[in-house]
């Protein structure tokens, strides 16, 4: 198992994605530790769950307390009688099974978005096709939109999603809208008017409770795909700790207000860095900022080696995302990193 | 989400198996509780873990992290250098996939064993044959054998899996070996002397270290099987957690030779319970003992009145597996169920 002897371990699991510090590591060995990780779209904010009972590592996940989990995420994400919550463990491991649970011939993507749907229905040799608008989606077998985007945060109002959905349905068609980052967006969420048939909705727990090491999503879905869902994951689909954890933040308003007000906050702040660094806004949402600059990758190199992560694009060479960074040391280093911290001390004195 | 909503529940993820006291507090709402859990084959002794770096939270794991736990569980169970090892959120989410990135028409399984394999390959189409000696799968596209096998504890002899191999590879074949129970029994596992091709093998983390809610199981398979593995798991395919607690203990041979003979004590205890009682023994493992008696259904009844789940089997309804019960309390309280107290108050008196 030596690193040599299996060149494609990285190419297979890790291309491509945010939170890599051990690739950072390895490519920058000179940069001061620990990094600070603006690559991913996680919340710097941590839920504070406290102690966790013994029983969640030393029983097998009970049905009972599985079926608490979904219940309060039912309630978090509003979600209606007719439909069904299913855990899993994150919702990557949902978008690496749907194409195996729902074949199509003809899946279209609003994108430029998330790579992975691509990646995982490219595997079953469907044939993609990445739109810009979602009108142009409605003759698939499956329709794939991040609401809101990531990277970009385009947010597509609900109505449109619901007549695409019906388009959809209407020739024996889905809708899958991934809301991965629609927690901290109230009313962008289209669960709980969603109909009966047409339309699933992923959502993740990590980001929005920036606990991604914990492996927890959900699918919202028609009963029959829910049940294709669930005998895919199999009985004990999540760890103990995610239903302890999950089944008590997934109730907890208040906190989720506190840290809503936090980021808002925080972004103004970030808005303020990367600005008077020179780099023009796209887009975002609450937990990451989409910038663009001539000289991003000299930039990326140039904060990657002052020890800070970011999320470049191999097909956006001047796109740049930034990750929620909390007030403090973080905000300083980065200021620091992009030559910002003379002009404050001067500013200051 | 209420229950009445959702009947299929229950029956898609959680029938048939132990370790569900939710549906056993239903079942026998009387009994006393805490509910003393013989129903599974999980080690009653938890690997002592410590403090986790709060990192395995917070953070999305770290591909050099994932590797240094496939590291360790290479290291651990003997794996040669020609084989790939899979780390995944328990072998049963690798028994979920198999079948989707195995085709096959022809599956054949050594029976009578656990029920999760027949299930998950049934459900694409595959014809099924449970064949009593490990010969008579030569034929099959995929050969399932569980050794040492769950629930009677049989052990096929490596020579004879390595034949059938052989045999299965000939034709194209492919030989998988559940290795779930074989942590306990030195010698027992194929792994060290795995060929390039034609076998892969499942081993179970959670089982063994008697942390099954951590979800966490490993497959060790052919490059080219591995790489298809590592793709359906996706970049993340297990928790922080499990790769903080995995690496760790994995490496430590020392807990599980202590283990291993405090188990040897405890399960001649419980022999010595279960043949008081008039139980036949059958077999089992280190983990579980697997007994015959004519009043199954009245026992098991009376254990769970008294707060004690076993594991009975619908297709054989004489059987009764107990898993193996620490001394003290929970040794007094078996005994007192199954009416060996007097006896033994009158010998010790």
């Amino acid at each position: 198992m030596d690193e040599a002897s299996c060149p494609e371990w990285s190419l297979a699991s890790q291309a491509e994605h945010g939170g890599d510090l051990s690739a950072a590591r390895l490519a920058y060995p000179q940069a001061p530790s620990p990094w600070l990780d603006l690559s991913t779209g996680v919340n710097p904010y941590s839920y504070p769950f406290g102690e966790l009972p013994p029983a969640c590592w030393t029983k097998l996940p009970d049905s009972g307390e599985l079926q608490a989990l979904e219940a309060a995420a039912a309630v978090a994400y509003g979600v209606p009688a007719h439909a069904q919550v299913v855990a899993a463990p994150g919702s990557q491991a949902i978008i690496n099974w749907l194409p195996r649970l729902l074949p199509a011939r003809r899946v279209g993507i609003l994108g430029f978005t998330y790579s992975e749907f691509a990646r995982s229905w490219a595997a079953t040799g469907a044939k993609l096709t990445i739109a810009a608008e979602p009108a142009a989606l409605r003759d698939h077998d499956i329709a794939i939109v991040v609401n809101p985007n990531n990277p970009d945060g385009r947010l597509v109002a609900a109505q449109d999603l619901y007549a695409l959905a019906a388009a959809l349905v209407a020739h024996g068609g889905l809708l899958i809208v991934d809301e991965a980052f629609a927690d901290f967006l109230p009313g962008a969420s289209i669960v709980p008017e969603m109909p009966a048939s047409g339309i699933m909705v992923l959502r993740s727990f990590g980001k929005t409770y920036g606990l991604p090491g914990l492996r927890l999503g959900f699918a919202i879905a028609p009963a029959e795909i829910g049940l294709r869902l669930r005998a895919a994951f199999g009985p004990w689909p999540v760890s103990g700790a995610a239903i302890a954890i999950g089944s008590r933040a997934l109730l907890d308003d208040q906190w989720i207000a506190m840290i809503r007000n936090r980021l808002r906050s925080n972004g103004a702040a970030l808005d303020k860095i990367l600005a008077a660094a020179g780099f023009v806004m796209i887009g975002g949402t609450k937990l990451f900022r989409l910038v663009r600059h001539d000289a991003v990758q000299l930039l990326y190199q140039r904060l990657a080696q002052a020890g800070i992560l970011t999320r470049r694009f191999e097909a956006k060479p001047d796109w740049l995302r930034f990750g929620i960074v909390a007030p403090g040391a973080g905000q300083t280093r980065l200021r620091a990193a992009l030559g910002l911290i003379g002009d404050q001390n001067h500013n200051g004195g």
